[in-house]
Order: structure tokens, then sequence, then C-alpha cells
């Protein structure tokens, strides 16, 4: 029998997905943005903000560990680490599975969000919030970049998706990358999530390629499959020299044994798998001559 | 404006996808399914059997481009090539692709099935069932295999999902993968598609690679994103001998020139890339103990 | 924006509603049934059986006032009343508006459901369970009413569709109208729920009138639209004597002065215009010839 | 098993149906709205204007007779008639059972909804547009009336609902109605639809009454349920001196005598049954102060 509740996102004005809806855990209407915690049939717990799903419980490891780890490895020996956005608290849980990390910092806009997913989320953040290594701050992560004292040897940006309308579309703009630039370590590396590679919605990510190009000298974008997105997604890795691709299979299973345990998704073979574009990617990235800019910002959708 | 035609597919009965329906081109009852031809505003035309969708106009190159490469890649010099199922046409047009290939046969039950696809999805098919190497039977495939010559340098079975109470159950047992293995001449090669590999959904294609592991030397299981599909979706390689993640990538480009032009995914990064399984997939596969076989076909879903 | 809750209730296999879910008040197994109490954006608090919308906080007046008043109001002065069914507690509520009644007998098979009522839909009943006229009991109401000593004035049945598995079926059957007969007094008044009666779905009802018309002398059908429902609604009253067309809308109007206050829907006019029968309906039970029996029990749907 | 193919419209944002689709019989973007034609598994043939339903192949008889015929019974000898909307031309099918007609004019803005109609609705209008007496015209309705001759005996307003973005938002005001009442004959009648009178959406039909009877010194309102539009439906009769309250039973049947046979919905009992108004319609009637007017148009949703 199906069921009577049921969960239901158009992600576009051409398709939609439902899912039954078991419970409802938690609802606000916070100064930024609606806020649900539901509990799928499909998915367990899942974070929804202003209608749209965030992360589930059943496959949030897949996008964080993906997020974080081919840049950390990447980086080596990172100490000093920003996170802007990331609520869920699941990219701090990830980043504290390097042990040269000395300092995490997170800021995160809506407040009401990150504490009700400490109070909701704990199988995302494990109480990693505690962490005497970890900082929250809930201000603009842009003027905090641009502000700060920088020397970050990774910042991630794990960004609500740069629709036109939002306050993340001034967070993917080639001043912005400068910014970012600007407050890294000397050989510091950045990483954004950058929306949807689907066959039929690539231009966003493209864009966002294209436009961290200008700035970066070296630029890997990067893929995965994190069921409830429904649709492939892409990540796009920047740094000034060091290059995820340059590590071997040795070199990349010698540097997880220092990780705490516990790791579902990530591994030396998935590291270099996740940097294979397929064809069509290649020559959307390719093709693409659009820059997203302070001033010109592209409405992707 | 959210349109007012909608094609709703519930996958299983805790989730259900919306697309967006912008023509009816084509219904009949077969004498053994429900045949839908759609135009829906995400993905173009579309097949429909029996209200799931099999494959979309915009993405069905992956998944019949990620089906057939690493198998006759691998394999080196196909001449004589089975197809078990394969309706659309689509996997013929890409085996047509290898020079070497002399004869393709494809057998598919349902003829009214095969008769539409000609008639409506050239998109698919591009004219390749008239080609002089093609051969069409509509008959029971696993009777045909075990009492035909063989000989066949590379099969692949295209079929549908092994549902319990479905005809293509007794396509994905131990004792069909034997008389296939008997069919296959020394150096041969056999691909399947496996189902999904959705963490929330791992046990079919974790069985059906435990059971192809009993017959064969050579087990690989791979993997992509077709987003239509939603979640990712598995394939299983197995061979006497040949390895495809033995192909250096110098190897795969050389080979790549000699295919007729026209691939949009598959390229020498993603036949690796593929191969790459995630953590959670790895651990799947070498925990599963279960064998599907003709006398106890194990119920996936 | 449309919210991201729904419920949905597929009332047939060819139609489904949907309503925006705003809160999710209580959800219990209960020994019989999947018991719902949500609260919908389109009617507010609603009462779900099975997935089945039962009744509505912004409409469940209609309902019940339909249901009880022609009955009492023709019987003219009941004094001993039987409700079969009516967990919600708002039908005994119509019922004590009659000043003659001196005890309402209610007999609802889940005491799950009712104790959820209680707790949950105050504003059905009104505390209504507490009169000390009231008694509820948890037992099978036909042999109930078989055994027991009966002569009542009024037996209202308000009961779940007699769906052909569920065990209501009974409830609906020549057999059973022949027990209600044999206990009520001699000028006593049956009422029941009578299903559909929309122009796609007329037989159930035609049947249901039929079969009283096996038992009862008088035996009147009507209808109004209860919103929540979709469909229009059927009642049918029957009786030895009484016919309550028969009253003048002098008579009615007399009659209601002696209510307690706080009539929403009933009123001398609907009283008369809901015995109205569109043309389609009449003939529909003149030509029907089916007679629901306990050992041809017809499946309606 | 549930079907694939589905009509979706959302009445309100919190509330929405879904129709299985069988068909698309046509679809087309005329001047002024998109029009669709299908065939639903719950209803038949259906015209969609805009996304939402117009009139069914199985009950849109019951809409038609109900706006047609207590207008003209009532009138008594009708013989010029003006139809503003009706693009399907059921409303001419029932006016043309009238023996007294003599000639029948509709204006109906889209003359491309009205020829689809014509070819792909016949079970609407049965050919009527042929009679000698019909002329369809297509104009400004509200500029036909003001600078016509008039004289007219009934004008029936078959309009779309009176959304406060649509053209159809002028014919609902106190001036045109004005401009009604200068048109007819000095016995005449006109009859409006008047929207929802469900319980959770009563504003519109309540204004539409009081704005009416700004006007007019006899106003009745009526409904009754059509199912496809799920919600009861109201009709205003108006008119200078004739009451359809006032005509008897006998008078009524006498009168149906005369009519061309193959009615399913309207009889002498529903005729007064849809006079009946639920006490909380009265009210709501009662209490509506608000006028609509050109210059001061109530935005009714």
């Amino acid at each position: 029998m199906i069921g009577s509740k049921w969960f239901l996102e158009f992600t576009t004005d051409k398709e939609a997905s439902l899912h039954s809806l078991e419970e409802v855990l938690y609802t606000a209407q916070t100064r930024y943005q609606k806020l649900e915690i539901l509990r799928l049939g499909s998915y367990g717990k899942t974070l929804v903000l202003d209608g749209k799903m965030q992360s589930t419980q059943l496959d949030e490891f897949i996008y964080h560990e993906a997020l974080v780890h081919p840049a950390l490895i990447t980086h080596g020996h990172p100490r000093k680490v920003l996170i802007a956005g990331g609520g869920e608290g699941a990219t701090i849980r990830e980043v504290l599975r390097h042990p040269t990390v000395e300092s995490v910092c997170m800021i995160d806009l809506d407040e009401e969000v990150v504490q009700a997913c400490k109070a909701h989320l704990y199988e995302w953040h494990l109480g990693c919030f505690d962490d005497p290594r970890v900082k929250v701050l809930h201000e603009d992560a842009r003027r905090f970049i641009a502000e700060g004292d920088g020397n970050f040897d990774v910042i991630i940006l794990d960004l609500p998706e740069p629709m036109e309308a939002g306050p993340a579309i001034k967070l993917y703009t080639r001043e912005f990358y400068n910014e970012v630039m600007e407050h890294l370590s000397p050989d510091g590396v950045m990483v954004t999530q950058a929306t949807s590679v689907s066959v039929n919605n690539l231009n966003a990510f493209a864009i966002i390629h294209n436009t961290v190009e200008q700035v970066f000298p070296v630029v890997r974008g990067y893929w995965t499959s994190v069921p409830s997105f429904y649709v492939p997604w892409g990540f796009i890795y920047a740094s000034n020299s060091k290059d995820p691709e340059g590590l071997s299979h040795k070199e990349l299973t010698g540097k997880l044994e220092h990780l705490t345990a516990g790791l579902r998704f990530y591994n030396p073979e998935v590291h270099h798998g996740m940097f294979a574009m397929p064809q069509y990617l290649q020559d959307a990235i390719k093709d693409e001559q659009r820059v997203n800019t302070d001033t010109e910002p592209l409405s992707f959708y």
C-alpha cells in the first residue's frame, strides 16, 4: 500500500520527486529560510531548506567525503581549514579525520539552521561541534574571508545553489575566488560544490569551472553520484600548485592510513575515478566562455 | 507555471518521480507488456515499459556507451557479437562502431517493442537495424544461447530488471551464466547491466556480482550515473582472461581511434573511472554470500 | 511557493487528491487500521484511516448534521438512539442537540481510534463523550444489535465504506437491515451513510438503496456535498411509517426551535433540498436490481 | 496497477488533483490561453484551459442543465437568448431544448477554443452550432452587451472564474450587471455561474451575490454538485420580477413536458432543491458587505 504522507520537491518546472514522509521531526521559519527536518522512507532523516533537499542520513557521507578528502589529501598537511556553509556539521566531521588539522572555522549565516542540525542531526556531526579545534561563526562568509587574516590551508565552499535570487550567488564569482586565493596559504587549496553535471543541466558547472580558471592555475573538476540528489554532482578543486591527479595509488593508500577510521565512500580508487570526466562534460567545459562576475552574475537556471 | 500533464513512476513504494509530459507519441499493449513512447520535458523522447522508464533521448548514450565499449575494447578484436534484449537498437548502434565486428545478433522477445522503436526512436538506432551485419530475432534468449552454436566474442545482456515476477529473472542465474560461458569463444567477454548501485539498494548488484564470480575467473563490476535512472547504475564485466583494468591510457587512446566517430560519453578516462568502486560498494560485494540460481532465484526487491 | 509536505490519497486507481500537510498530530497502527490525525492546509485537522480521509475540521459539520437531523427530526421524539461507528464523536454531538434524547449508545469497534479522537479532535466531539446520556462500547456492531434488547428509536449507521475486504461489508446487507428493523421501536427510524452519488460512481448507492427497500416500507435516499469528500455524498433514510418529505417548512421550523443552538448546515430548506434527486440518480435507483446479501455480498468497487 | 500518465491541477496552493490521462486529443496555444483536450480515466474527455479543468464528458450535463433551465423555465417564454462565454456549445444545446427560443447569440472571445470544441467535443454541442437559430461571435462580451440593441429575454453568463488577472473580472461588476439589466427585456432574466460555494471558499460567491443585489430586485443564489469541480458550485439567478422559487411542482412538470427530451439532471425536484441554501451559505450571503465594482474590483482569490 502506498503511504499517505509525501515530501514533494519540484527540482525544475519539468521534474519533481516524491518521497514517502514518515515523520516531521522539526520545522521552523528562520530569519533566512524555511527549515524542515523530515524522516523519509527512502533516505531516512533529511534536511530541507526552502523546500529543497539538502542532505540525507543515508547518503550524506558520499557528498561530504567527496567534498572534503580530495582537497585535504592533496594538500598533504592541512592545519588551518575554513568552511563556508556546511551547517549540518558533516563537513567538519570529515575535516577532523585529518590528524594535521589544528583549527576548523565554519561560517554559516543561519544560526537557527546550525542549532537545529546540532539538536536533530547527530548522525551528521557526531558531536564534532564540541571539538576544541572547531569554531563556528554566523556572519557573511564573503566579508569574513575578505577582511580576515587568511592564510588558510584549505577553504571548503559547502554552499547553497547559486540561484539568481539567493545570497549564495556572490560566492561563485570571479571576484570572490580572487579573495579566496588571496587568503589561502601559498600552497593552499580551495574546493567548492559545483551543482549538477547532468547532461541536461551542465551550464552552471561549466560556468563555475571557467570562472575558477580565471583565477587559479590548477583547476580540476570532479563528480560523483549522490543518489538523493538524483543528478550526478560536480565539485571543483583549485590550487596554485598541487594537482590531485598527480597522486599515485600507493601515495593515496599511505596517506589514508593516517586518517581517523570510518570512511565509507572515499578510497584511492574513487579519488581518481571522480576526476574522470565523461566526454560530454569535457566538451562542455572546453566550450564554455562565460564568466560569473559580481557585476554580471549569470543566472544559471 | 507548472504544466498539466505528467509522467509518474513509483520507483519503489517509498519514492516516485514526476516528469512533465509534452506529448504521447505512441502507446500499445503488446503481448508481453504495456508500451509507451512519450516526450518528456525533462529528458525528451522516452521509452516506457509497464510504467517504468527504460531510456531517454537525452541520456541513453551514457547507458549504451557504458554497456558496450568496455567489453568490446577490452576484447580487442570482436567479430561475432550477441545482444540479449536491447530493443531500442542503441546497443547495436554502439557495437557497430567497432570495425572488426562482422555480425551482431540481437534477441529481443517482444517484436512489437522492437517495431515501435524502429518507427519512433530513430535517434536511438540511427537506422542500424538495416546494417547487413545485423540480425534480429524474437525468441527466448536463454534457449537461443543454450541451443545455439555459440562461439560469440562478446555477449551483451541488455535486459529488464530481474524482478521476481518478470521473465528476465532466469537471465541472471548461475546456470545461465554457465551457458553464456560455454557459448563464448575462448577469449570471449560477457557484460550485463546489473541494476542500481545506490547506497539504499545494493543487494541485487552484489548478488549478481557474486553469482557471476561463481562462473568466470575475471569479474569486474563498474558503474556510472545515467541521470534519468536517478540512482547510480551498475554493470558487470566477465571473461576468462581479459581484464579491462589492465589497459593503459595510451592503449585505450589508440584503440578508440579506430572506432566510428561520435562517442559522447566513453573515453579513456571514464573507462578507468567507471571501475573505481566506492568503499561501501566494495564492502557490499565482499560481504555478499548469496548466489542466484534457477532453483532458488532470489527475490531482489 | 508550493509546500513540501503533502497528503496523497488515491480515491480510485484513476484519481487522486493532494492536500498540503501542515502538521502530523498523531499516528498509530491500531489493531484494525492505520490511524493518522493530520492538519491539512486545505481543511484543517483531518482524521485519516488506512490512508483515506474520514472527516475534516472545516466541513465535518455538513456530514454529521446531514446524517443525524433528518432522521431525528422526522422521528419527532427520539429517546433512545444507537450509533454504529462514529468514532469522532461528532455524531453523538449532533444527536445530543435533540432535547428528547435520553440515551445514546455508540458502538465503534476500534477503541484506539475513539481514544485518539477524544484526545485530538475536540472540535468534533466538544466533550460530549462525558455527557451522562452517552455510553460507548467497542465490539461488533452487528452482534450487538442482533443480540441486544433493541427498541431503539433511531439507529444511525455511521460506517466505513463497504469495501469488499473490510469488516463493514456485513453492515450493508439485507440480513443486517432486517436485524436493524427488528430492534427498532415500532415507529423507529434508521439512517445510513451510503457512499458516493457521483455520476461516475453510483452503483454502491443504488445497491444499498435497493437493499434497504427489501426491508423497509419507507425508504428515502438523500444527498449533499461535503467538499472534502470531492464527490456528492449519499445517505439513506428508512422507517416503517414516517416520511421525512411529509414535513412542512413550518413544522420543520417549529421543531428546530427546540434543538440546542449551533447548527451550521441543517435548516428547513436543506432538509427538503437534500431529498431532491437529480434525474440520473432517480434513474439509477429505479434500474437497480441487485441486492446486497450476507451470502452474496456485492463488491461495489 | 497505477497508470503512468496523469493530469495534475493545483486548484489552490494547498490542494491539487490527479486524474489518470488516457489520451491527449488536442493541444494548442491560442491567442488568449493554453488549450488542451484530454481523455481522463475518471471523467472521459475534458476541456482544459490554462491548466484548469473546464468541463468533462461525464458530468458537463449537470453544470449546463443547472445553468440554463432554472432561468429559461422561470422566464416562461424565452425567445431571444444571449450567452456570454460557453465555448463548448453545451449551453446552446440546453437553450435549444426550449421550443419558444427563436435566436441564441453566443459571444466567446477565443475563436480557437470554439473551433477546437466544434471539432473535438461533439458530445457537448451535438451539432447545435449549425442550428439556424444560433449565431456565434468572437468579441468582447461586455462591449457587445453595452453597445447592442439588447432586449434579450435571457442573458446567460457562462464565464471563466473572476480571477484578478483574467479578462473575466469585468464581467462580474456592478457596472456590468447594470448594463445587463438595461439590455434585458422588461421581464428578462439573467443567470451567472458564480464559483465555489465550498465552506472554505465562500467569498467570491457571497460578493457576486451581493453585487447582483445592488442591481436586481429578485436575486436567488443556487448550487449543485458537479463532481469533477470537487467543490459544490454556485449560480446566481436575477430578474426584475420573476421568482424561480414561486413555481409549483405541478407547474414545473407541465413546463418540462414541452422541452426536447434528454434531460439527465434537471427535474422539478432539483429545481427547488438547488435553491435550498445550507445555513453557512445563508449566513455568508447575509454578512457580505463588499461589492465588486469596475473601479475597485475585488481580488477574490
